[in-house]
């Protein structure tokens, strides 16, 4: 007896061979992918007749700063010191762990609604975070981002590091896993070596995924070279910090012997092409990392600087810019972006042996999309319809370890009305006062 | 006595000052915006309280070529080559009035749903076309896209000429104006000199805009060059093409002295962002282009190289790719690419004086969206939240000319279930039989 028998669906499994299923049977038993066939024996408590309709794995954001969300939009098309130093950051000052929630909660429902599972997240008031995440039955790898600029730092006694102990001391592994803790060095040019050293070792040792910034800007990049005599990217490894599971975000402007570090580390590059564009960094060279086998993530930045946390619109981005700026009509394919937002992402959480893709034994971590719709028609091609013409409103259900989170407007497990209540009166009022 | 009032709207102008009222009422009467303000002293026949929701004029999608929705993800991520004589150009071959009839009706569908009031079309089976935007109460303006390649012409016995006159007899001010009928030479290098003189000078006679794709590519440019010793836009301006209103479609590729030409000539180019990218073309130089005040209309040309007609995609794409790609966060703000896919359009169109902004006594072509949604809080901004944040599927109400022709998933002048039926049965079993 499955809990949810999905029947007559089309499945796009993300795996190696990016397969897609035509007419197919999916059964969730127990948080599991239990069934993929055509005709199951068992029955289910609720059949869904998924009838042109498209089951897929829900995506990972692999970079964000979820409560952003209280900043959409503040200050747009501005010159980014003026961004960062006038609104970004004077913002940030004024956020407590109320304020964080509030912008938590709204950030977890527009990433259900649009067929987000899990995302990577490092920002502060990372407590608070995971007690949101926690309660909404998303997945999520939360860091807590930690900056010490010149000063040396006591690992132990730190603000920033004691933070990053704690959280992960409280919440590695909460949910049954469905939260992990990260760690993070914001990045090379907010830091320094005695941060590296430190929590590079504290991460390894306890086998967490570090999450860096990494060359995002020309500037960032020419200025390592000019302190250090090396890059980002060789400053990270020559500490240590690249010796477990990393994460570089951005990596825009990373040469071949970084791309070859990050091949001999097993780094995952999140690639945030709306913000690379948006905050005016560049295009990060996709294809070079892809074709070196670096294993690259989709993320979509905190609001602030994309305006959005929608992968749909990361995905048609990724597929476009990289055909564009290369002159190359066939760079980056449409089932090499799918791949990205779920697989890579998984696989730069550490999660892909839970999910990721639509396998037998794996994490019902599902999204359902409606296909009966103008923009949608016809379906020469599932996978291409899914990068270049789907939007994030075409999912209609979202499910984490087999329940249903979001479905059709609604929200399962958080009260939207309540959400949106306190967004405004203890969010914004609070922030912007 | 109004026939539709909304109370309590947020309205986004899209004048030269970019005027955005705050809970302000708008009357429509006879097709026509009749009040703008806090106090209407009529009552409506319709009133809709438009709290937490945004009014702003219609997008016009000012390159496309429509039926093409038939080819949506026929043969993406390929050669382009490849993509348009093994796949393309075959199935173009194929196009029957009847079957042109279907892809256009499922186009008109989904371009209501996403806030496209109206489009500039070229292509064939041009009538067609006309007679389904003619039932819907869309806009557009269309052409019949002529090519003769090497071949010398008489512009009274060539079939493409006699079609292009024959259209303009039968459509232009059809629907008391609502469809335009252009002249559209489909580009230097598929047509030659017989062609441009006598389809230029009909153009111009009659005052209609024409429209042309030019300096898509560099091979195309460079092969102008080659041939002719001067640009497609020389070209064109030596033969009297752009002595009248014209939309130069992508203008990728083109020089400091194109752009004087455009401007002498106030030649609108419409911007296809997505296109340009995912067909490799490169990215147009639109800083450029708006800092010499030419006009810069929003494209998503035909779907098969986009694969949607969501003019949200582009508007947010426009905004972010050119501060990408030249390193600079200022270029091209969201303010100016709401007016490039609003008022910038309708100047392409030659239809300025009737609608593209918000005023009293222009034609009702509104577009309603929901603000309530977690995508669109806070709002902090309403012309970045549209810009960086708003989806086709935010649109909860579109109108032409006072009627109202979708509204919250249903729409008014077209049978969906008979449109989906005609697209599958006669559409593409016809096509792909």
């Amino acid at each position: 007896m499955y809990d949810i028998l999905f029947k007559n669906a089309t499945i796009v499994c993300c795996d190696e061979t990016m397969r897609v299923l035509k007419n197919e049977c999916l059964g969730v038993k127990d948080g599991t992918i239990a069934y993929i066939g055509e005709n199951p024996v068992d029955t289910a408590s609720r059949i869904i007749d998924a009838t042109g309709k498209v089951l897929m794995p829900g995506f990972v954001n692999a970079h964000t700063h979820i409560p952003m969300t209280l900043m959409r939009g503040l200050s747009d098309d501005t010159d980014l010191q003026d961004w960062l130093f006038n609104h970004i950051f004077p913002t940030e000052d004024r956020l407590d762990g109320e304020i964080v929630k509030a912008g938590t909660a709204l950030a977890v429902a527009e990433m259900l609604a649009c067929g987000t599972t899990s995302f990577s997240d490092s920002y502060f008031f990372s407590q608070e975070i995971a007690e949101v995440v926690a309660s909404s039955g998303m997945k999520a790898n939360i860091a807590r981002s930690v900056t010490n600029f010149d000063k040396e730092i006591e690992f132990d006694s730190f603000y920033g590091t004691k933070e990053a102990v704690e959280l992960y001391r409280n919440w590695h592994r909460a949910g049954d896993g469905r939260i992990l803790v990260d760690a993070a060095i914001h990045a090379e040019y907010t830091t320094s070596e005695s941060l590296w050293r430190t929590l590079g070792a504290f991460s390894v040792e306890n086998g967490l995924v570090m999450q860096i910034h990494l060359s995002e800007t020309e500037h960032e990049h020419n200025e390592c070279i000019r302190k250090y005599g090396k890059t980002p990217a060789r400053v990270f490894y020559d500490a240590g910090v690249l010796d477990g599971k990393t994460i570089a975000a951005h990596a825009v402007h990373v040469t071949d012997e970084d791309l070859d570090i990050f091949r001999e580390k097993g780094v995952s590059v999140a690639h945030n092409p709306y913000s690379n564009l948006k905050l005016a960094s560049g295009v990060a060279r996709v294809p070079a990392m892809l074709s070196r086998g670096i294993n690259v993530a989709l993320g979509t930045d905190g609001v602030a600087s994309n305006n959005s946390t929608d992968l749909f619109e990361e995905i048609k981005l990724a597929a476009c810019l990289h055909k564009g700026v290369n002159l190359d009509p066939c760079a980056v394919n449409a089932a090499a972006v799918l791949c990205m937002a779920t697989y890579g992402g998984a696989v730069a959480q550490g999660r892909e042996h839970e999910c990721g893709t639509v396998e037998v034994g794996k994490n019902a971590d599902l999204i359902l999309l409606d296909f009966d719709k103008p923009h949608l028609m016809p379906c020469h091609n599932v996978v291409s319809n899914l990068v270049y013409s789907a939007r994030g409103s075409d999912v209609c259900m979202t499910m984490v370890r087999g329940k249903v989170l979001y479905e059709n407007g609604a929200f399962l497990t958080l009260d939207w009305e309540r959400v949106k209540h306190t967004f405004e009166e203890i969010g914004m009022k609070r922030l912007f006062a």
